[in-house]
This record gives structure tokens, C-alpha cells and sequence, in this order.
């Protein structure tokens, strides 16, 4: 692969470009030290996140009809705060702490390398988040996006093979001239099979004490990198 | 109204954030020249801007599925080169054709406008144009854009009601949250009948010799202003 026979890439967003855990942790302290609550704050962002791909699969599976990520965000954290000993969550309680996905900070690296790549590539988000939750965080955090392609414009979640190929369709290009960018090596496996590149970059602290894979690639993607810094190095940005 | 009742503001694109008739004569002159072909270009070009609606009603009305704007571009200047003396074009002109949408120049406001209101407010294009020349034009054109709400998102053309709402729902907001901003009075009344706010900005050169609407606002829009930098003063940025 040669960096011109890529016109855009595609960055996994939660976990690869921003840091999930280490933000909401910040934000669900600070919420419940302005109103005296005090909680195992990580340990509830843990089983947060711990629902997240399960609620997906919900939908994935026809289960549930299409809902967005705010919405099943809202629904787990309903049902796990009283879990965690938090109860009597109002619905603005509920809007609040869900709005705390939009509040997630990017890695030390990741505006400096998208800023480089964004000179020569077209680039945005593929992401299971929603729109508005993608675009109020790209906004906060300064990610200099070309595009937002939520996975929510297909009404289906990654690593459905609508939400590649969508993305690739709007863009106007073959999924070979398009490149997936990610921490995690399933994503990149679902996109290699519909003929996307594939570009990995490790975030061993992604989940903090509890990572257990995604330390390293785990094929041979057209790249693999240390971060988005070096992604941008390694094509020539 | 008040500039914080407001969170985000929608943007007509083709004739009020870009010039599109100075530029595609530019655009199809040079063309011509690197080919030794002679026409009047902007005849050509005002022709094809005439079929553009035209061509956008036909899917509108169900008299064909779902087309984007290249391919309905294309379709147009395919009919009407050979009408302007220009014979013979390629598979390869047409695409190159086409793409010239994509090399619009904004109006010497719209940049700097757009990036005071980007400071508070999530800006982006609600404009019939898909995804990928949009998208494609902004990063040529510096457009600071937060999000690209092509029309094609929702597989309907404006003043669908579906174009207008369908952004609103992206954005999580009311349309009572939401500024749709337009040099065109018919794109505003749309939006007004779905409970968005309105701002009109003329663009009296839009159409060169040939502007007949359009040279002041028709109703009593939210916002009436000179251009993207007043509406920016008024709403105090």
C-alpha cells in the first residue's frame, strides 16, 4: 500500500482517539462531588462501559428496534447506578451523566496527529456514537474532523458491515481507496473483509487495570503504529 | 429570539456560503482552455444551474429513486454540453465536469463569519449537495464546518420536510434550537413551517445578469442580515 492510494481514513473514536475511561471517571466524580454523592466512580464507569457492547448487540440483533447510543447509554446507566448504591436518579440526573460521553478527552497525541493527516487525507469519525454526541465532543475537544460518520446515519452499529460501507458510499470511493483507523483489532478485521485498509495503534491503558487484549496487532494491518502521531509519520504527513 | 435560545445553525450552501456561478465559469473556462475547446461557458454554466432544480424535482416527485447530486450533475451536463457545441466528452470529462462542483469559492465573508459563529454555536451545511462534494469543498474552501448535513443523509431533497427535521434529529435539538440560514427565501419559509429559526442574507450577484429573487428578505425572519459577518454581529460572536 502506498499512502496516495488512500484519500480517507476512518478513526474509531472511543478508546482509539479519545480516552473514555479516565474522562468519565473525572466527570461522574465531579457530578456526584457537587451533590454529595460519593461512589466507587471507577468502578461504575467500568460496568458503564462493561454494558455498552452488550446494549449494541440488542440492537444488532433485531432485539430491540433501532435506538441510538445516547439512548441505550441513558437506559444502562439508569439501571446500574441504584447497582453501585446511587438511587433516586431524576431524568435530568440521567440527561446529565449521559451527557458526560460528550465530555471525553483525547489522548496526548491524538489532535496533533489528526491535524497532520487532515493536511493530505479527508478524515472523520466511524463511530457507534451518535451525531450529536460526535460532534459536541469533536467540538470541546478540538478533533479536526472533515466528516462526521456516526454509525447512527445507517442505523446500524459497528462492526456491521452497513456502517463501513456506508461511510465509504458517502465518500464517493471504492473501500480500498479508504482507511480504518483503530485501537482494537476487531474493527479492523470486519473492515479488511469488506476491502477497507486497516491501520492499527495500540492504547494498552485504555481500560485501565482491567485491559486484557488489543495490546498489539493481531494480523498484519497495512499499518500498525504507536499512536496517531505515528500514523501520521509513517504515511508522510 | 434570543442568540442563546439558539444552539446550532444550518447553512444553505450553493449561492449563500459559496459563489457558485463565478466559480464554475472559472472552473469550465479553464477546462475549455487546457483542451483547446471554445464555448460560452457561461451560458453553459447558467444552463446547468437551470437544471438543477429541475433535475431535483424528478426524484422528489418518486419519477426516479434515489439519485445524489453528482449523478443528477452529471446527468445534466452530459444532456447539455453537446446543446453548447462542446461534442464527444468522455465518460472521464463528465467525471471531471462534475467535480468542478467541488472547487466553489466562498463569498469573501463567509469564511471568517462562519468560524466566529463555529465559536458558540455547532455549525454546518444543510445543503442538497451529497456528502462527498460537500465535504470535498469545505476542506478546499476552508468551510469550518462541525458537521456535513447533506441532504443526502436522509435520501430526500429541500424543502422535503424530512431534509430539515432529519438535521434536528441528528442534533438532538428542537427545531425551535436550530437556525436554518439561507440567501433564499423559499429555503427559509420551509424551514419557518417546521419551527426552526430563520436568518436571511442577501447574495444579489448570485446569479450574475440574470438574478431575478432573492435581493431581500420576502418575510420577517428571526435574523436579516448583510451577509455571514453580520449575522456573526448580531448574535453577538
Amino acid at each position: 500500500m502506498e499512502p496516495h492510494d488512500i484519500q480517507a481514513i476512518l478513526f474509531d473514536t472511543f478508546g482509539s482517539v479519545v480516552d473514555w475511561r479516565g474522562s468519565l471517571i473525572r466527570e461522574l466524580s465531579a457530578w456526584g462531588g457537587g451533590r454529595g454523592i460519593s461512589a466507587d466512580w471507577a468502578a461504575l464507569v467500568d460496568a458503564w462501559r462493561g454494558a455498552y457492547a452488550p446494549s449494541m448487540q440488542r440492537v444488532r440483533s433485531g432485539e430491540l428496534p433501532w435506538t441510538n447510543l445516547d439512548a441505550l447509554q441513558r437506559g444502562s446507566i439508569a439501571r446500574l447506578a441504584p447497582l453501585h448504591g446511587i438511587s433516586g436518579l431524576s431524568e435530568a440526573d440521567l440527561d446529565d451523566l449521559t451527557l458526560a460521553w460528550r465530555r471525553l478527552d483525547p489522548w496526548p497525541d491524538s489532535v496533533a496527529g489528526l491535524t497532520r493527516l487532515r493536511a493530505r487525507y479527508v478524515i472523520g469519525p466511524l463511530s457507534n456514537g451518535n451525531v450529536a454526541l460526535l460532534v459536541n465532543m469533536a467540538k470541546r475537544a478540538g478533533l479536526p474532523w472533515d466528516m462526521v460518520f456516526a454509525t447512527e446515519l445507517f442505523r446500524h452499529y459497528k462492526p456491521d458491515p452497513e456502517t463501513y460501507l456506508g461511510a465509504c458510499a458517502l465518500l464517493g470511493l471504492p473501500p480500498s481507496r479508504v482507511m480504518m483507523a483503530a485501537a482494537h483489532n476487531y474493527d479492523l478485521h470486519a473492515a479488511r473483509a469488506l476491502g477497507l485498509r486497516t491501520c492499527f495503534f495500540a492504547r494498552p491503558t485504555e481500560y485501565g487495570p482491567h485491559q486484557k487484549i488489543d495490546f498489539a496487532a493481531d494480523s498484519d494491518w497495512d499499518i500498525v503504529a504507536t499512536d496517531i502521531g505515528d500514523v501520521a509519520r509513517q504515511l508522510g504527513c
